[in-house]
């Protein structure tokens, strides 16, 4: 019984790393149909988000059918807690990374407005929170989950200064109103993507420390 | 010892409805600042978040105590995990109530740029959808349910109506190009409150029906 329990768990976290490194891909694939102006790359996002749905659903229900049937407590309960928000976290994560491709889809339809440099840098940044977070849940390192949280700020930076420079384009050239406010929502869905990579890092403090830190990151 | 477990079943519940209900306060607060433009209003939406943020960590705690203390099974389990998912949904609606009036401030400094009257319809939709989904949690009402998930159809036409409206806002006068992209953000928080509404509907035909229709919610 607890050597079933115990392989369940490991069932438990290797679902949870693919649907991660599916996650990642998703961003790195929907950030590469866009500075590539890629429209083939871009329509694989679309794929991925089946992959990463069907495996939501999976963990949820591996995550119910060990509370119900191995009833496990302290560490192990956090555990399986910690893993169904992560999971909905990576879910909504695929969402953001469709989100984007559609905006390239888009922005597919007319000529490039300017070479992408900073939204690029935002998505490295967001998909390195992704990695980190999950990183540190598997390890149970609550020091570089905490880090994630703090690089969360660094990003907010980035978009609004993204958000500001794509302003002054709109003001100086009304033709590129339309191109610019896509741009804007890209950078908008990465900035959420480091969010639910914040949301992870918190579930990742809890789940090691046992103790809650959401809505108070610098508590950790 | 079953009838303390109903009572702090009871307990959850109360704490879930006194959340929903202020989610709900926290829409109509951010919208009638950014209607009325009142900036006193406007701000009452950062501390209502405080009481959210709290109740999601109360209700989080709780449900993490009955897990581990009661070894609920079947629908009490569903109830219990449904919960903890729900209370993340109303808390980010919280969050992006507190996004709506952080463009509003912004919104403020600057004359009104058209009288609003799609977006105020956008944001009723939107809160009745908040308010069906926790009355069919309540109520173990999964048809209302359903018909919550449904109406997030019509939330997504009219936001993409807004901004195309505020698109042709832009072209036509760039001193508008500031205030559209706030009121488009507006429009995109309020459809992402109308998302949560929908995960919540969700939630509630697992917990009555026991079966997952994430990602299917016209199979429900």
């Amino acid at each position: 019984m607890e050597r079933q329990f115990d392989e369940e768990l490991k069932d438990l976290k290797e679902k949870l790393l693919r649907m991660a490194s599916l996650a990642e891909e998703s961003i790195e694939l929907a950030i590469r149909g866009l500075k590539e102006r890629d429209e083939e790359v871009t329509k694989k996002v679309f794929d991925g988000e089946d992959h990463i749905n069907l495996l939501d659903v999976e963990i949820d229900q591996l995550c119910m059918k060990l509370l119900a049937l191995k009833q496990p407590m302290a560490v192990d309960l956090r555990f399986i807690t910690s893993s169904m928000r992560i999971s909905s976290d990576l879910e909504r994560i695929g969402d953001l990374s469709v989100n984007i491709a559609e905006r390239t889809l888009d922005l597919l339809k007319l000529p490039p407005l300017k070479p992408l440099l900073d939204i690029p840098r935002l998505a490295m940044l967001a998909q390195k929170m992704v990695k980190d977070s999950l990183d540190a849940f598997i390890n149970k390192n609550d020091g570089l989950a905490k880090e994630v949280c703090e690089r969360d700020d660094e990003v907010d930076d980035l978009n609004d200064q993204i958000f500001r420079e794509l302003l002054t384009y709109m003001i100086q050239d009304p033709s590129s109103i339309k191109r610019a406010v896509d741009l804007i929502l890209v950078g908008r869905h990465l900035e959420r993507i480091a969010d639910h990579a914040t949301n992870i890092g918190e579930d990742v403090i809890y789940y090691v420390k046992g103790k809650t830190i959401k809505h108070h990151c610098e508590k950790a």
